[in-house]
């Protein structure tokens, strides 16, 4: 039976939940440390708890443990990440080459995640003028996985620096899986309530943006 | 000064933001209480702690209050969700013709969702591979004004049921701006713990998929 009373939220927990936007980081510093592969499955399955369009969940989950794939995954980075380097303006590409931009060689689980642009859950409900809500229902449920990790002490760094095409024929995924993104989990070795491209001089922070109409 | 010390979070914390979880809803079903415009700004700006690729912050949020404009944004969600029924299998037409799938005559703040494509904030960093990360910057932005909505007992419902260029017509966005959602949120008419599809029988839920490579 559906439960129709909701928990009244506390002033308390919403303070929490700030501090956990506040401090949720894309990380790419790593201590060693296992991360256990039960926790890891209980990341995932909160993660199921995301809203997806036409609740197709169409999230597909791959994880990466072959040395041979992992290997072949941060070659790809590598290539990819010298690409954009060359791409770089002459005045930011020192800054740029110094960037830790993935956490590929240390993070004890590493997750890829796709959407299932095949998948017939959800029988096509609200996706027809925009097939893209698909790869936003994975996106939806990264960040929920991203949060719940956060709030055990877990960090979470997403990898785009990667060609889409080639992380699948790695991890030899179906031809209607859409790449999303690799995920990097695992301890942070470094902790900090500023993003980290705004403390190395990269980017700053913004005001949001408002237009009324 | 970064802070260095992240909050240790609490197990009840953590049960309370599953329950958050749980309970987050795509609500359709709204009461007319207005939403103050104080509260929506809150939300808005603890949007902007999203994750975004190379801290480009690309999302660009747009309150619709104008009538004339709020109907256009129905008639297109009316005309799309014809088409939609048209195209349903002739045994799920008459369940998808029941569906309640927007509350657009009745939320009281309307907001649209735009990715900015054309920002140079970033610098580029994260998305020559994968230029869809802007988009999904601007969904991870929803994701977290959603959560922090439902914290306050505020519903969201996510409406893509829209022809995109239409919307961006309607609302005159600057051409490099894609339309990523249109948002309703006000305080929901009904609750609970079980999505409205699974209650309508449209779909189920479904364990999670996991592989491993």
């Amino acid at each position: 039976m559906p439960d129709c009373a909701p928990p009244i939220f506390s002033d308390q927990f919403r303070n929490d939940l700030f501090a956990l936007f506040k401090w949720r980081r894309d990380v790419r510093r790593f201590r060693r440390d296992p991360l256990r592969a039960d926790t890891r499955d209980e990341l995932i399955a909160t993660a199921n708890l995301a809203p997806s369009v036409g609740l197709s969940e169409p999230w597909r989950f791959v994880v990466v443990d072959d040395p041979v794939r992992r290997s072949a995954i941060r070659d790809c980075f590598e290539a990819c990440n010298a690409d954009a380097l060359r791409a770089q303006d002459e005045s930011r590409a020192s800054l740029y080459a110094r960037l830790k931009l993935a956490g590929l060689d240390e993070a004890p689980c590493q997750l890829a995640v796709f959407a299932d642009r095949g998948t017939q859950k959800g029988h096509g409900l609200g996706r027809a003028t925009m097939p893209e809500t698909v790869e936003y229902s994975a996106v939806l449920a990264i960040h929920t996985l991203w949060l719940a990790a956060r709030a055990r002490g877990i960090g979470l760094g997403w990898v785009s620096i990667l060609d889409p095409q080639r992380v699948a024929e790695i991890l030899e995924v179906p031809a209607d899986w859409t790449f999303v993104a690799y995920l990097c989990l695992g301890y942070p070795s470094e902790e900090s309530d500023v993003p980290a491209l705004v403390r190395e001089g990269w980017e700053t922070r913004d005001a949001v943006t408002l237009l009324h109409r």
